[in-house]
């Protein structure tokens, strides 16, 4: 049993407090993924994401869409363990729908998982008043090159695959109500990290990782609080889109990129194995923004629980 | 892209014909896990469920007792191919509930695990209004081991372990205000016959299996359609407690005891596995319930959609 403040409920609480308890009550690692023995010399890795149709699907979504960001929201917990997917299941709690949007569901979750070199496996389907997806990945990596959110050393260099803040820009587009941009199609059709991650895990030059999608800020926050280190990230050095603002590229959820570290003398090596963006360094402690002067990055980003 | 009748909503058309369109739009095997391969000589078998407050918890549920309906309900299907559980995953959507309510869950889901032998390795949180839960298990099997439902041959005897109808009864007891029985404590807290499923695996002796999660009747279709085969079921011979009837044996769900088939000249070694009762046997064609005189045995039972 866990020591938990009985006054206030799970919301008032918040999720970071919630899922500490859990991790610490089952005795389990915080990492994007959940590590098996497979073999001598494999780990089998696996993760699981839950999706609802109105908390995490923007109006405007196409089925095939939905299906899509289910698919790649999981796949990128595999991606930023550095391993292959072997396999994806999804369970669906179904409304009343129409035959065709549940297929074009299917299609979107197998066209993504395609993409990635993987396939839907299985699944289970009931009936649930709002849409709700839970999706399940599979993956294998050489127990040498699994890399993990612990391992960054102060004075290594913090990067980035792709760009930051799309997402949310996509976000606020939708909110301004335009219906078609780049930034609308990343929103609802990322690309899981695969290729960037398995090639990032052979390169051995990454000493820790994991994905952004819940922002830069938190993401920065979790790996500081894991390897007790600090962060300085360069605005000028931030990956963005034309008229993207720092704002977004550092507090906005939705991207499925990877952040990870590197030594500086392994950077060429890092270069090597895919495109990246160097956007800060690792120190001692604290998470601040270097722009101008230096301020402290707030910790606020994607959170699922309300308040 | 598959046909269907595009007049029809999903719920009209119901739940066999979706999971058979989904299954050939993604070209998977309908078994109650997915199969990977793990080594030369071992699969890696994984599946997935998802439950809903309303629709699949009674009232009257201990927060404890969903958590462990949740788990044994996910490793029920890996018992069914015989598999030895390496792990469950568990997404969670939650509505604003005390900390305790979901502590006590998770110690329900995490009892269950262990009780296989098994443990909770990781999970998502994420709010939603009513709470759900979908568990993933995985779990590994000798190639040479695994139990499918295709395999029955005519003339191997139906057997199952356990009781029929339990869970069934169970509900019946709620519906009629009875809080306390030991049909409702097996229908809070089943146990997923993981160790007979193993031991049956290792005998040999199994032709076909699968899980009555759903109830006999509709697993008994299930591995007709299959197994291209019937059944003849003998009433006399059901496995039932006290006060339970015919009815309730054949039609409930809700209980995860196993269903399989095995040749006649291999029962004493399924014998030697595990308690089992043998309750008929594997015919040309039909499912039939011989009770004195023989009647066919409806297609129905427990079902995921409302109608």
């Amino acid at each position: 049993m866990i020591l938990i403040d009985v006054t206030m409920t799970i919301y008032e609480l918040g999720e970071t407090a919630i899922v500490s308890q859990i991790i610490e009550h089952l005795n389990i690692e915080f990492e994007d993924c959940a590590i098996l023995d497979l073999t001598d010399t494999e780990y089998l890795v696996a993760t699981t994401d839950m999706f609802h149709r109105k908390t995490d699907f923007p109006e405007g979504i196409a089925a095939w869409q939905i299906g899509w960001m289910c698919v790649a929201g999981t796949l990128s917990d595999i991606a930023a363990m550095g391993a292959h997917p072997c396999g994806v299941l999804v369970s669906m709690g179904l409304p009343d729908l129409e035959p065709a949007f549940v297929d074009s569901m299917i299609d979107g979750m197998n066209a993504c998982a395609s993409e990635c070199g993987t396939r839907i496996i299985g699944g289970d389907t009931d009936s649930h008043q709002e849409l709700t997806i839970s999706g399940t990945a599979l993956g294998r990596i050489s127990k040498g090159r699994i890399l993990r959110r612990k391992g960054a050393n102060i004075g290594d260099l913090v990067c980035v695959t792709g760009y930051l803040g799309t997402a949310g820009a996509g976000m606020k587009a939708l909110a301004h109500g335009i219906e078609d941009s780049t930034a609308i199609k990343k929103l609802f059709e990322p690309i899981p990290r695969i290729k960037e991650g398995t090639r990032l895990a052979e390169s051995g030059a990454v000493t820790s990782m994991m994905d952004n999608s819940d922002g830069l800020a938190l993401s920065l926050y979790q790996l500081a609080e894991i390897n007790r280190c600090g962060f300085v990230i360069w605005a000028d050095s931030l990956p963005v889109l034309p008229e993207i603002d720092t704002d977004l590229a550092v507090y906005a959820g939705g991207d499925f990129e990877l952040l990870f570290t590197v030594a500086p003398e392994r950077l060429s090596d890092a270069e090597d194995a895919c495109e990246l963006t160097v956007i800060g360094e690792v120190t001692m402690e604290g998470v601040f923004l270097e722009a101008g002067g230096i301020k402290e990055i707030e910790q606020r980003g994607y959170r699922s629980f309300p308040c």
